[in-house]
């Protein structure tokens, strides 16, 4: 489920952001435990071994690859950080892209009540079938990108059950063959029944004509680039380089940072914490950008805070058809408003 | 209130923004300084611990443990800046997106005005009645996400007390049931209305009609965007990072930054100020570009800074029925000009 | 005045800027140079009294504190620069969107020499009369917002003087009573208008009336997008956090840059110099990009670099003139040209 | 082939985007993995010629200049990474300018289809002509800048060939000289068929007409910008000083990483891995990142990462055809929906 | 001449950018060698004078001077790279903007076609005048902002000679004074001249004239881009504060990276190279991104990597008499396809 928390953070009050820490849903906390726990599982691992199943020399070289590997991770040898800071801009930037490429029906279904007439049976028909295609071409698309549409409609045929589509219509779009995603078929079937609307005189005039058929290119042009964010990644080879920094600076974390001998006198080793604080402050907060990452790479997921997919479908089919059915020129009566002068 | 500025600073001048520091409304200062309080109290609590109420050996630990944390805040162990700079710039980019996206009736009003005709009481009833719809759809949606709107609306009994709908349209609109946001409906309206005005011949023609729905469409777009960009915002788990990395730094600040006995020698520490002054600067600086991250992560709170979304409901309605009213086909005489030659 | 000066690096010839930093006008000098005096004379009130004014011992207190003030400002405590690069860049985009907001007439003017036709008195009447309220009302948007034009007109008399308005319009123009920028009503004029033109027949078709109406929203938006750059400043948190980053480097600056002694043997201090030329350079720098930040965050001032308002007032007028009013139907010979086969 | 890759991290599981990083095709192992090996050569070269082939004097002036150039690699005097990070994010807002510029003839053919009428053999002809031109000036141009497209199509004939033209038309493409790229005149034809069509009857109106040039007019545009991104690169220079800095960089690593004799007591060299891991660690990241840049700075080339141009041609012909001919007024019966009320 | 590379490096094989790094035109190499000499030169003159010139005690003080320098040089006191990166990158930006800025012919050229209808005298010269003033308009805004287009016409006399004005136009334009830039004038000559063709029935419909009162904005809206970007540079003081930067840094190179005598035993001066290797380095890398800032910041100049102007002028006019005039309604047979069914 989204995640909105703005409002709780309306106001820049004492604390602020602090209020934010304490939640579980969508936590930073609940996306990196597992990691954290492997982290530390390892780490524990090797300052059991370095202090009690080496022998002596043993741990001298210990403690001179230690160091070496310290030497590592201290300075700038990997700029985790910097490349971090690149790519989850980039990401966050095609994630937002995503977002308000989403189709809505909304301008196409005010289009549709107040330029396709006619209350009766056949008026609604045409308005509720056009509204209907507009909203099947949404799911088909969503269906191949999301992971959870395609979960809620595995095959045509829950689509067909769910109302999206009428069997004559499954029947008419399977026997259309094409290599490639057929979802913008509904939309040529939306211009074809708006144009015979036309001569039907149910749409009145060219201009309202022409005015549906700009919404509905507007709407398919949306799908269509939903359709390429999708299929068009940022390339795979940039995400490896980054995941690869990460990772290996907290391979060499992992015995660069344990605590050494105090009394060996090695530099900077002089308190023995057993637990490494700061680099599990550092784990905690460099994995925790790059889950930023992964959770926005793809925002079609199931993850607390990916976009609420099957939510909008049945939101866009609702008011849809709210909008051309139920209201068509259902008006309240027109009377002077309280200012009035 | 916002916080206009410019004009002050329109010339740079010697001393430039220096004046602007000595401003309290909307200010660094009322933001920061509960904060700054707490941070002093803590810092005050530890270094009287630390030279009154330890033994000789306990203090040597403390200052083990204060260079080793100090170590910390002086390396770029937390690059709290650089994830600051990035986070802040994303937030920026929201906030003044969520500005532009702020329906104005200005465009509306004025293609209303010269497009739905008639001196006429009904003439009048028309237009007012189409800017008075455009304008409550504004109210539904800000009442969704402003906390000073909503406080000023608690309930559509307010909206309807102030003018922006009559009983019979709160009749309509809650017998139409849905489980979304509802503010598209008074566009809906207006899109029937317009419709039928142009069957009155109150629009003359097909292309005026086209350019109120053009009109209109770009309208509810940005009411659309404005629902969504508080629907969704900023990953919940960058917001944490962010803020674990900007408290944890001072959290460790607190003990690190201690002045220790300069009579003991340790490195950097030969002079004992008792008010730590750099670290009371970068407080003020880190935290501080924190507090503009939590100003704009949402604008539309009850800061300082925050947008007067009121004052533009206000400003709204007023100018929408001046134009379209007072002003219909209300035009001084049109003489030659000064330079007419 | 603007200026410009990319012609004369067109090329990438050998010196390539160097040639650019001999300009006084709209320089980094001129912009910069009282605060340089001020640094100095701080900077030297402290060496004199660090050098003459102090007795031994004194001057070891002074050194200890010299020395933990140089350490502030060498390591990254404070990181200027970063703040900087975030906040102008941020600043550059803000001043060259205010830029492409500024509302010039071209394009109507074009539309209006096209499409309001009638070479006679009433023809020229309206086409004159159309094009002055569209000038009149960037006059009203930038009286609002630029020093140098609200200088120019004072009062709105003065607008009426200088041939933008007609008395009767100012009657007009303020029996109209609203609280907020009435910018927008000379262009409710131009709608209203150009609907009269159209029932007059000047406008022949309704296709044009509405191209018309399209550019007159396009022009409005930019003055609607003008005021609201002007109302809505970058928050004033980051341009004060960003200013105290700077003067306060520069305050430990002044004191932590003293040459000591060479003779006491502190490291790093084996010169005396007396002129702390490095620290003169920063001073230049870090200043100087803060300057950058000042000159551009408002582009209507009176600075070296501001836009032309008054300029860009006087040209859009003229030639809105020339191109409605001289240049209607006044077409050379179409003959045939000179590689016509 | 494009690699898409988001599916598998649609959710931000455990593990992330370890799962990423066991991939051969379009990874990072593949494109990096013979300069790897040079690398590695290199550095063998002068491992074996230090420890073996010097004398012992010479072994200290090696020494010493291994050691000078260790500095160079150690501290920031180029700083790879910062350059790289700009480089990159220039590149890539370009690439995904280039994927979003692709000329997609979905709309068009939505808007033949429904406004280009006749079931007959002469509505077809018109219908399929029509996106035949669209398609073949998308492959002229994609012929100009992408290898893919260009081996597919070495000549025109081969276009002929496949379908895209007739030898009628190539014979006219040919009578037509200039000296630039005429990947326009198609689209011209289509203009004055569109035109034709008009003329005959088989476009009903103005509008229709109109919205056909508005389609044309926007698919142009996307092919112009896609000749235009071809033509002007990221300058030359840039690429260069980038490349160089990476390149010297390295070249410094290969005798300033050498491990030198640990008993020598240099600092830092307490250790004799023979294998530089940090070293290797470094290359295969600021060397990846450069890749990056190498990969998206042409998506038309044959990376494993490529734009699928050819796919994309096939998609659009065989799409185009069907929407304007199979799916002409080929709906399948209008029946009452499922949530009928 | 413009500089295009992308077609060398469409695959990201072995070696990648390093084949660009051997070319001449429009090369780093070409741009910075003049520059390279000079501080070559300069180092050599203090080298010389430090090694031969100085007596013994001078040559200490140098060496105090020396190392006073250097550490200027090596920590961060002036970040070079970071103003550089934030300078380029807006530079970038306005370049690439200014490049699609530049007026294409091309959409217009296609409506004319379609829409200015005679296949006899007058049709053709309607056609070919309305383009020829299109042309005009882009080398009057072109000749005032390019020097490359200034040197082919250097007068007026010079554009009616290249045919793109006849001498009737000529005294036509001088006839009507402005004080400013009077480029938009054959546009306004085209608009009235559509208006023309109009009523004489040439153009068959509003909506068609509507189509080329449009194109002639967007048209008209590069033009002025164009001449905006010329006009408002980037704030001349952020050009002086970067170069500053970037000169200051070399300067104090020139003696801080002087070798001084090992034997002395200055720390990290153990090894008398004679040649600074890494300095040239550092002066090839940052020199080359301030000459990326030089050649980038004006795109109409005679750089090797700038705008080929006169050659898309060439083009311009060619492609647009092609289109309107030869091409008109000149279609090969419509004969049906090879995929026909």
């Amino acid at each position: 489920m989204t995640v909105s928390y703005t409002l709780e953070v309306a106001n820049a009050r004492f604390g602020g952001f602090s209020r934010l820490l304490f939640r579980w849903k969508g936590s930073i906390y609940r996306l990196l435990y597992k990691e954290l726990l492997v982290f530390c599982g390892v780490y524990l691992f090797f300052s059991v071994f370095y202090r009690f199943m080496l022998t002596s020399k043993q741990q001298d070289l210990f403690e001179r690859i230690a160091l070496y590997c310290d030497q590592f991770t201290n300075t700038n040898f990997i700029p985790v950080l910097f490349v971090l800071g690149f790519y989850v801009t980039l990401a966050f930037n095609r994630w937002w892209g995503q977002y308000t490429s989403f189709p809505l029906p909304d301008n196409l279904m005010m289009v549709v009540s107040g330029n396709v007439h006619g209350a009766d049976e056949r008026g609604r028909l045409l308005r509720r079938t056009l509204m209907r295609y507009a909203n099947l071409s949404s799911v088909l698309i969503l269906r191949s990108i999301s992971t959870r549409v395609h979960k809620r409609f595995p095959t045509l045929e829950h689509i067909v059950e769910a109302g999206f589509m009428t069997t004559h219509e499954l029947k008419h779009f399977e026997s259309l063959h094409s290599d490639f995603n057929k979802y913008w078929m509904p939309l040529t079937w939306f211009s074809n029944l708006a144009s015979k609307a036309r001569e039907e005189g149910r749409v009145r005039d060219d201009i309202a004509l022409r005015l549906l058929m700009d919404e509905l290119n507007n709407y398919r042009a949306k799908c269509s680039l939903l359709f390429h964010y999708d299929w068009i990644s940022i390339p795979l080879v940039y995400t490896q380089v980054v995941t690869i920094a990460v990772y290996s600076f907290f391979a060499f974390c992992v015995i660069g940072r344990q605590f050494l001998n105090p009394e060996k006198g090695y530099k900077n080793h002089n308190l023995d914490l057993y637990v490494p604080v700061f680099t599990l402050m550092q784990f905690f907060f460099y994995t925790g950008w790059l889950k930023v990452g992964e959770l926005i790479i793809n925002p079609f997921g199931e993850d607390d805070d990916d976009f609420e997919t099957n939510q909008l479908i049945d939101r866009n089919i609702q008011v849809s058809m709210l909008a051309v059915d139920d209201m068509y020129q259902n008006l309240a009566p027109i009377v002077k408003d309280k200012h009035w002068a």
